[in-house]
C-alpha cells in the first residue's frame, strides 16, 4: 500500500534522507572513493524496496517508439520512467557497481551500463518525486553526484568546482561545473551534469565559451550528461520529450563546441544531430566508459 | 488591517487579477498604445492603495548607504524596498506616466523616472508576495511588459520576441527577449529584462553571442534592464545584495558586450564596473530615456 503519511512511509524516508546525508558527507570528503559506490549501490536497494511497493501506472506516450510508466498510485506520480531501459532484474545493478568499485569495465556492455545508470538514477528521482512536493533540486543534486563519481572513478581524479582565474592584475574565481585535470599538457573535461536540459542550456555552452576564452580553445572539451527531457501531464497520463535542437545547433555554431553529450534515456531528436550540420555527438552514457581514453588523446 | 482571507482581500485580489489579465490582453495586441500605460496606471493605484493598508516593517540593511522596509505584516512580508527611491507621493508617478502617453520627457528628469519606474515595479511585485506566496513567474512577467512598453513608446518600435534565422539550409526560428528594429541599416535592439540576475545573467550574454555570431557583431545592441540584486533574510529581516562582478567581467570579456545595463536600483558593485576592465557601463534606469538617441546613432 502507498501511503507517505503510513509509519512505513516516514521509516522509508528517514533511512533515505539518512543514506542521502551519508552521501553529501563522502561526496565533500572523496568523489573517487569506493565508499560512495557502496552508498550509491545502498542508495538503489533502499529506493527498490520502496518501489517495488508502488504501483505502476501505464502511461501515454507520445515519445515515438518509447514506451513509459510511473510508479505512484492515484493522483501521486514519480517522472515518466522509460520501460525498456528501466532494469527490474537487480543483477545487472550489481555487476556494474562491481565494474565501478574495481574499475574494470571489460565483463559489462555499454547498453547494460547505460540501463543500470538510468535505473539507478530515474529510482532515486522517483522516490523523491513521491515524498516530497516540487523537489526539483535533490533529485539534481543526487544526479550529478552520482555522475561525478563516475568519471571521477573512471578517469581517477578527484574533480574541482572553481578554477583560478588571472588575468592582467585581475584575479578571480570562476564557479564550474565539475572540471576533471588529468595534469599539464593533457586535454581537461568540463562536466555539466543536468537531469533535464530544456532553455537553461545554453547556460552549458555559455560556461564553455568562458573555459575557451581563458585557458584557451581546445584546453577543455566540454561533456554534456543528461538524464531525460521527459515531461508528464500528470491529469492527462501522457509523455512528451521536449527538445530544442534548432537552437542547439545555433549554440554549437556560435557559442562554443561541445564534445559530447550523453544521455541515459536519449531523446530521438538530439541523438539525430549526430548527422547535422553542426555535428554534435549525443551518444547513450555507456558509450563514455569505452571512448573516454580516445577522447582524452 | 492585512488580511488576505478577508473580503476585502479577496475583492483586492480579483481586481488585481482582472486589471493583470486586460494587461496581458493588451501587450498581445500591442505593446506601444497608450490604452497599456493607462493600464500600468490603474494597476499602481490599485496596488498604492492596498499598500497603504499594510504595515511598513523596516529591515536591517547590510547594504551601504541604502536602507530598505517591506510592506506585510508578522511573518508574511514583501520583498525588500529601497526607502530612499520608493515614491510615497504619487504626482511624480502621474507626471511619469503622462511622459510616457506624451513621448516627451522634457519636464522630468532621469533621477525621478528611476523613482517613478522603481515604485511601480516594486509595488506590483509586492503585492504578489503578499497576495500570492512563491510566485516569481507574475512579477517577472509584468516587469517584462512594463520594461518592453516603456522602450517601445521611447523608440516609437513594436519589438519582436522571435528572430528568423537562415543558414546555408538550416530555417530556424530564436526565440529571444525583445528586439527592437528601427529597419535596415540602422543598429537594432536586444533587450532581456530581469526582476533579479544571479547565475542565470549568463544567459544574457549568451543570446548577446548567438546575436552576434548569425547577425553580425554590433548589429544589435544589447542591453539589460534589472529591477534590483536584493535578497531577504525573512526570519531575521536582513537585506543583502547578491552581486557576482568577477563572473560578469569574465563573460564581457568573453563571450559578448553588452551595451548597457540599466537597474531600478542599482547595485553599488556593479555601477563600480563603470570604472573597471572591461568596462560594463551600468546606469540607473532613468539615463535610457536621454542617451538611447545617441546609442542608436
Amino acid at each position: 500500500m502507498f501511503r507517505i503519511k503510513s509509519m512505513e512511509g516516514v521509516l522509508m524516508k528517514n533511512a533515505l534522507l539518512k543514506l542521502y546525508n551519508s552521501l553529501k558527507k563522502q561526496v565533500n570528503r572523496n568523489l573517487i572513493s569506493t565508499t560512495l559506490s557502496d552508498i550509491i549501490s545502498d542508495i538503489y536497494f533502499d529506493n527498490r524496496k520502496f518501489l517495488n511497493g508502488m504501483e505502476k501506472i501505464p502511461l501515454k506516450s507520445n515519445v515515438a517508439e518509447k514506451k513509459y510508466f510511473s510508479f505512484g498510485k492515484e493522483k501521486k506520480l514519480s517522472r515518466p520512467i522509460n520501460l525498456n531501459i528501466y532494469l527490474e532484474d537487480e543483477k545487472t545493478i550489481v555487476d556494474f557497481i562491481n565494474a565501478v568499485k574495481t574499475n574494470d569495465y571489460s565483463k559489462i556492455n555499454a547498453e547494460n551500463i547505460t540501463k543500470a545508470c538510468y535505473t539507478i538514477a530515474i529510482g532515486f528521482c522517483s522516490v523523491i518525486d513521491l515524498l516530497k512536493t516540487g523537489d526539483q533540486k535533490t533529485p539534481g543534486t543526487f544526479f550529478e553526484y552520482f555522475i561525478g563519481h563516475l568519471f571521477a572513478r573512471k578517469l581517477n581524479i578527484s574533480p574541482k568546482k572553481k578554477l583560478e582565474v588571472l588575468n592582467l592584475g585581475m584575479r578571480a574565481t570562476l564557479p564550474t561545473d565539475f572540471v576533471f585535470d588529468p595534469g599539464s599538457d593533457k586535454t581537461k573535461i568540463h562536466l555539466p551534469v543536468k537531469t533535464s536540459t530544456r532553455e537553461r542550456v545554453i547556460q552549458v555552452w555559455a560556461h564553455q565559451r568562458v573555459l575557451d576564452g581563458v585557458y584557451g580553445v581546445g584546453r577543455f572539451r566540454g561533456i554534456l550528461v543528461g538524464l531525460s527531457e521527459t515531461k508528464l501531464d500528470s491529469k492527462r497520463h501522457i509523455v512528451t520529450e521536449i527538445c530544442l535542437p534548432d537552437q542547439w545547433r545555433l549554440y554549437q555554431m556560435f557559442i562554443a563546441q561541445l564534445s559530447r553529450v550523453y544521455y541515459l534515456d536519449p531523446p530521438k531528436t538530439y541523438s539525430q544531430l549526430n548527422n547535422a550540420f553542426p555535428k554534435i555527438t549525443v551518444l547513450p552514457f555507456g558509450n563514455f566508459f569505452f571512448e573516454i581514453e580516445d577522447l582524452l588523446d
